[in-house]
């Protein structure tokens, strides 16, 4: 990515550009390393265990990414010609290029997406039973902090009325986590709360964190015997991967109560352009996304001037773009963006 | 079916139960047949081209099922790892067993399912483009009438304005017609009008129709082509299968106009039951929706009470069921239902 | 199809060509039938019932074709991302569109075809045990008689084999048995000796004994009711199926002992055409098999001279071809074969 | 792994435990990266650039492990519902948990495995041409060096004559090189000669070459773009991966002539341990192929009483073992071995 102007670029696209910091390199250097086939990878299962236990689950598998973590965790919940519900602008169908449906065989139905929350009741009366007509249901996905629903929080009084529901239907419940660090840190939520919701969960190291890759998926241990299987067959057993472990490691000890500085300038970035009438809902996270609909430019146009002072929009439709903070983004960098922004969105 | 009174049972379950009439069976036992995998059954290529003229399609294929002929038609259309639109409700991602995913590899979104109708916003606002990203939609799904939509028309307008979205985004247009005979004599639309606005339509000539067996998909000669290839992979590949397509073209040449009388048993079912507060929705073909949650008796619990007395209703939840009326109802059967029901109904 | 000289085709292409007779044509037009989806039509409940008895198995369950048979069978059998073996000619791996695979997700290793028969060893070398590694391997399927291995009979003794093999190894064994009546009639095994040697058997009521169209599984009552859902999955669940049915039932009864008639046919055509070295294998059923790799004309000429003169001959490959006798082809018929293929392969 | 002896451990398994060394480390240390789903990540790219030329082709894509390289190349190369032609121990059969035909649709037919080679005149035959009745082949995948066959290397006449028959069906030819450096250090064939003979490669940067993870996929730029869709569907689009594509070009740049070595200690411990009758083929690599059926322990009996003594050795099946030779087994560990191994041989 050149700079345009002698100054950095402020990469607003996404906080998958973080790069690893020197200390977390300095970690993956002194890694103590195994073929993580042979589940020999000392850093590696030192992570998984962690993890688990962050989230009070007895088991955890790490994954190359965020994509393959999520269509694991899928693949063991729902058998092929079975159902899976999740809301229409989830990640898992929207952005993992129907890995579930051409892969895990997995039929899916979806509610309507409004932000991040859920309306139980919708998603209750969507269930079906097992038998011999309807396809079965077996597994119900919730995304939190929600990517397409403005990095929204689904509150915990949705997800436990989500949880009483899957119980009653006999269905599953999987938490999509790639970003679970910015609702536990927005929300004040304990992890392990959020862990007892879900019977599997996929949370991101890489993204907010930093690690340069890398996600895990937790489960039960018996579950998680199973994801192993079904991670070769994706093609994610890698052998001495405990250099990106322990960038992971190292991204959870240092990198996750730093995220409400990441959140704080989201929110003044908003407020900043909020008279220009284009937030596309309130901003509770790390992400400000943009309805663009009523603007002088459209999506493409708004990046394109932008990034012509050095500030990155990410353009996902027509007139749909998003501003995402991160770690690489200082003070400095938001007061850059909400010169060059409001000045691009005045027209 | 044993009956229970002496006198004959009225099966309201479904206009799948319809038994082929005498002279359906002198034309089943007449037809000139042959190898229909060699394209050589006489009495089957000429149903195929029959059924491709009245909807004014280049060509057609029969196939053993309504089930088959729908997922031959999105297999057709969407390729493995792109995207449908259909409702929530539709049969193809319901009643067929997720063959879609399961099969055909197609990732679904549903919009929510509220009778027949579709708003077409809500569709034009789900279609993802081709991309590097997000999962291409390919193909948008219509049911005509709807079956789990009480036997709901989509209106004509409606299905005129999905037309211009689906060209507008590039993407291709399927009937589920399994019941358009329905909607045609319901609502007056020519069969070539309807066929004009959708790409593929599959069209059962079972059900209210009456043959025994046999659906046939209409498109492209080039879509249908390949069709042959996925219908033999489906395990479609029948024989001397004109003794069926026999019987389909009896169905179409004397059934389809008659189905005006099992509309207006249908609505005089309706009419006298309605006071009841059972009806789940307007009647305006074949299909008549109950929703019993305020009833004394649950769907099993009416369909036991009514069952008993020589009526067969459906039951499709806990407190969903429907009454179907075919041409083995006739108004004397119905005249029994309706006291049946009615004392049933009283609780 | 077009006579060519005013006397009747001889159609030795397959036996799949098979018209019904007129006495299974009246079977078919009297037949009591009924919703085969709710399982209530009587005349196919009594020939799978038929059916399962004749092997000595639990249940049977109709199936439109028999390739639908077949791949029901190998998905009860082999779960996705599991194991079969077959041999590389095998028809569940040549003539049924790779269903197997694309709709199974099931992997193939095959060994390499010659003839009908199989060494047992060679297989049993093949399996592989569960576990994390490798595919682990869960069925293997014979054919019985072999279609692409000439019409060969699989010995009695060989099945033994693969029976003791299976067991010890803990995996299941499927015969597709499209044409096991020729078998029980050549080498005179009793259909229950069949029977107890296989989990599954799928059998062909088309072909040589001449319904329309109609297969049938067999096996234990628990893989039949899990075989109905895939049946339905597969697009294979018809209504009023009783018609086809009773043609099989009827084929049951009057076609299996005259396959000896065909057998006799065949070997008198293939004997009459051995002096132009152009058989590929003995010649042990209904199927004479060609190799016309040393003839004056390859096999498209072959057919080409051949249907000159009023005799159909199948193209299986540039230099191979193949001749099928059946019950619409009688001594007067192999007598102009022989007259006109002499000819041809003369040059 | 423990040490039992107070010596280091001599890991024979295979050469997928080779750890990182300091200077590779230093490489990834250093490394500069970027958001590589973006393709924006500078040591990733060059990384492809480097082995795209290498091999001669325009393009190239780094995948997290092989079995994913080789998985993509498959879904690349045969659509679902085609063929693929491979041996019956082909590592794209046999060790990636049947992704092949579970994600990708594709069905095998597979010729005997007898060491690495092949005879071509079986693959041509079993080739089958597009058309309606047989399953279409697509593409023929071979093994260089071949892992089950006991690390043999492929002849460059072999490999001309299979592209001879490829090309004359109109069906692509791929190499799963995982091993490929062997093969062009134990025959001396320029990567660039390999190249040219193949549609598509699959390389590999861990195993003998020692990265942690990483393997690269070559091909037609047209390919390379249609494998990043495939490579994200399959979970493999990290984000800063350039720490292991760093790792991967030092391994490229110092670790592929020293493989010869490898060879020479492999060839050193065969000879030793040769007079056991243990050797199961010729050693032209670094793999050492043991056939234990006539010792007086089983491959587990054998494993164990090396293990006791600090030597670790691969179990592939009740009678079949496996010694590799990498760069952590030095000349010592190679006496050691050989000391321990004609012990435990002697029984």
């Amino acid at each position: 990515m050149a700079e345009s102007t002698g100054r950095p670029v402020v990469d607003l696209r996404s906080d998958t550009v973080t790069k690893p910091t020197p200390p977390m390199r300095a970690a993956m250097a002194a890694a103590d390393v195994g073929d993580d086939v042979y589940a020999e990878d000392p850093t590696v299962n030192a992570l998984e265990a962690h993890v688990a236990e962050l989230f009070g689950h007895e088991a955890a598998l790490w994954a190359p990414t965020g994509s393959m973590a999520n269509q694991i965790a899928l693949q063991l919940l729902v058998p092929p010609a079975h159902e899976l519900l999740c809301d229409a602008d989830a990640h898992v169908v929207t952005y993992e290029m129907a890995a579930a449906a051409a892969y895990g065989g997995i039929s899916t139905r979806t509610w309507p997406a409004v932000g991040a929350d859920v309306d139980p009741e919708t998603v209750a009366a969507m269930i079906r039973p097992d038998g011999y007509h309807a396809v079965p249901t077996r597994a119900i996905a919730v995304e939190q902090t929600h990517n397409r629903g403005g990095g929204g929080v689904v509150p915990l009084a949705t997800l436990r009325a989500l949880r009483g529901i899957a119980d009653r239907a006999g269905v599953a419940l999987h938490c999509d986590g790639a970003r679970i660090w910015h609702a536990h840190v927005a929300d004040g939520v304990p992890l392990k709360t959020y862990g007892e919701l879900f019977d599997t969960l996929s949370v991101c190291l890489s993204k907010g964190l930093g690690a340069p890759a890398g996600s895990v998926i937790v489960g039960s241990a018996e579950r998680m015997a199973r994801a192993r299987v079904i991670r070769k067959r994706m093609g994610g057993g890698l052998r001495q991967v405990g250099v990106l472990a322990a960038a992971g490691r190292y991204a959870l000890d240092h990198h996750v109560e730093r995220l409400a500085d990441d959140h704080a300038r989201a929110a003044r970035l908003a407020e900043a352009i909020a008279p220009f009438g284009v937030l596309a809902g309130p901003v509770r996270t790390n992400l400000v996304p943009l309805d663009l609909s009523k603007s002088p430019l459209d999506a493409a146009g708004v990046a394109a001037a932008a990034r012509a002072e050095g500030v990155l929009v990410s353009v996902l439709g027509p007139y749909v773009g998003r501003l995402v903070t991160h770690y690489e983004v200082d003070d400095a960098g938001i007061d850059h963006a909400i010169e060059v922004l409001t000045r691009v969105l005045r027209g």
